[in-house]
């Protein structure tokens, strides 16, 4: 092998993924990870639970690429044929692997096995097995000369840890010329045209590093990209940061509720939270990475009248004929100033009241709207109205963002800023 | 033509999909779509903006399908490639389309057009343009006798309607006797592959109905497919059902959750939940469709021990140095009690208290150790201890579709079973 461009082809296997009853999203993730080790994805392919089919399949994708993944088909009923289609391709037969036996009796020891799953330690004579940490499907394996195969499980959880054991271990790391680098910036509180305004030039077609934006929900992120030299990378964050101050949050990986965690910890604080549209969303993003427990308390989801009254001491009145009800300014007052009375110990509060719809909307108060406080022991309440457009899912992950927008510009100490989707009480 | 199955193939054309760096969403949709109108869709292929590749890719498809449907690569930019690569597939000159110049100029009749646009009035000379009711991307259709290419922009806005009209003008209805019929019928509380045997020759290769099995999460859903008389998914359907039993839980759309909600309604019952490792992940769960209100009044979010103690009453013992700790049996239980006790109007409470890992794990109690109990005013709390394996997110949603399940079996009074995961405490 030289130092030429190594050529990568991926299929997904399932009748389920060429039906259109699922989406693929296996071959997107995997085109992004060889991208970045460098391999020149060429093509992606879907293909039914049909032996001859994947075995073609195969076959094709060897013809033109140094390395094929194939995801899918390696679960245990009858209508998983990946094992047998690569042993035809191979033109071997299937050997029950011992290894992959044993790790099969370690995952069922304490309940029986059933038979169906003795089929997944079968692999082809000149294949071997990849072990799989989370579920019942080894990978399999095949090397030669000039071509890798590597058949990983259909479950994302289960092909993602496979996929990297697998880089790690037998994929080469292509030359570091061809290598392209790439650079996710996020943020949030600012529209997509607004921030592609301010960054201007740096926008521009052929630029290198290439950048570009892609908003998803109330998140716009930069993309950069570039070949070779990583540190290109580096000078246009700079500059982008410039451009942009304070709506900036994370690089890569990195969450808005990950930053909010971190910023609380830095600042030796914590949060609680009231709940009602949201039904428990805000809580189970901001426990979405471990060790959150350290600024995050818990919370409230005070999804009827009654449990706000209750659980938060929202004045009864507030629901009454006369009042202004559950979705109010007074309300998501009430519910912030309540979590901060009854986690003492808290020194920050959010709550989020609305109407996610399509139940609950009115005239007055259309699907979307949600009303958003901030309260700390130390400043008067931030509440905010938003009227939100989308589906009932988007509204309520909006709705989340939002308050952990707000929550992000306070701890940040950002100058004031109207945020995407809000809307002064006044202009309705 | 004749009235045997029409088969197609999907391409979806972009640099940006095969690199990763997007989502390919249409070829699902479409695909949907194609077998609902009685197509049998045979591959999806994704291939990068060249002009030989996209070529060869529609040549391949072509020789193995009736219709082929292509999209992406119809923009004004020079890397828009598939008007070119059409031609050279029908080895055709490429020439103006009157109509779609006086579409262009409509479309930019205020503000003045760019010169790039003018090159999306091209067309094959044996082709036609499909008009764009929305973007300023013509699509293009070449209709032979046996074969059908229809090219479509990417942006999926754009894609759906026009694949519509085209649905509507060109796509002739499939004989009825060809028309794919599918249902989704979903289970929980058993795994694939007992699920597998249980089905027994249900599931033989070749069966009218096709029956597989897919397994997401803890849900495992039975995929019915038949061509021509919907009514064989009935017949299916209710052997699926008898084979099955109670681990049934709905068909098609319907979720879990949702399921939950229509069953409390019926029963003019509701729930409250107390979480701590899930976060509140139960909560959103359960709020996803409108009007859960209905049946779930809220729940607290007591990630920490002072949250348990608070607001659920957990005796402070439990967390002392001799407790049994947060995650045990005696706290879920209390959690569980402390629900009914703090919201009396409702019938039942689920509360859930584990370790969702990585920080927090111990050799005693390793990441995906978690408690679950159901309480209800007319029996003793049920109260199991689960041993889940994954990544943290899956840990969290394992743990709030168990506590679905358990909740699931009361409801509908199912015998006595042992779910997926689940350990007896002597076991540890």
């Amino acid at each position: 092998m030289n130092n030429s461009l190594q050529t990568a082809g991926i299929l997904a296997i399932g009748d389920e993924l060429v039906l259109g009853q699922k989406l693929d999203t296996n071959s997107q993730w995997l085109a992004s990870r060889l991208t970045e080790l460098g391999y020149e994805v060429i093509t992606h392919q879907l293909v039914p639970d049909d032996q001859q089919t994947i075995a073609d399949a195969i076959q094709t994708l060897m013809a033109n690429a140094h390395l094929v993944i194939c995801t899918g088909g390696l679960g245990p009923t009858l209508d998983d044929l990946t094992r047998q289609s690569l042993a035809d391709v191979l033109n071997d037969k299937l050997v029950t692997d011992d290894q992959a036996i044993a790790q099969l009796k370690a995952f069922f020891k304490d309940i029986p096995m059933p038979k169906a799953n003795l089929a997944q330690a079968l692999r082809p004579a000149h294949a071997v097995c990849l072990t799989n940490p989370v579920g019942t499907a080894p990978g399999l394996l095949y090397k030669a000369d000039s071509t890798i195969i590597a058949c990983l499980p259909g479950p994302p959880s289960e092909m993602m840890p496979m996929f990297d054991q697998l880089a790690e271990h037998h994929l080469a790391q292509q030359h570091a010329d061809n290598a392209i680098h790439q650079r996710l910036i996020h943020t949030v509180s600012m529209g997509e045209s607004e921030l592609a305004t301010k960054l201007g030039s740096l926008m521009d077609r052929g630029n290198d590093p290439a950048v570009g934006t892609t908003a998803s929900g109330l998140i716009v992120t930069c993309r950069l990209r570039t070949t070779g030299n990583r540190a290109k990378l580096d000078l246009i964050e700079n500059q982008i940061r410039q451009h942009l101050g304070d709506v900036v949050f994370g690089v890569d990986d990195q969450t808005l509720p990950q930053t909010i965690i971190s910023l609380l910890k830095e600042q030796n604080q914590c949060l609680a939270a009231a709940e009602s549209c949201t039904g428990g969303m805000l809580g189970a993003l901001l426990t979405a990475a471990s060790g959150s427990s350290d600024a995050y308390e818990g919370g409230w989801i005070t999804y009827t009248n009654e449990m706000k009254q209750k659980c938060l001491g929202v004045p009864a009145d507030i629901f009454s004929q006369q009042g202004d009800g559950a979705v109010s300014q007074i309300c998501a007052r009430y519910m912030a100033l309540g979590v901060l009375k009854h986690a003492p110990d808290v020194h920050h509060a959010l709550a989020i009241t609305g109407i996610a719809g399509p139940c609950g909307a009115t005239p007055d108060k259309p699907a979307g709207t949600v009303w958003i406080a901030h309260a700390s022991r130390t400043s008067e309440p931030d509440v905010r109205l938003f009227h939100f457009k989308g589906s009932r899912q988007q509204i309520r992950r909006y709705a989340c963002i939002s308050a952990l927008a707000m929550l992000h510009r306070a701890l940040t100490h950002a100058a004031p800023r109207r945020l995407v989707f809000e809307r002064t009480p006044s202009e309705d």
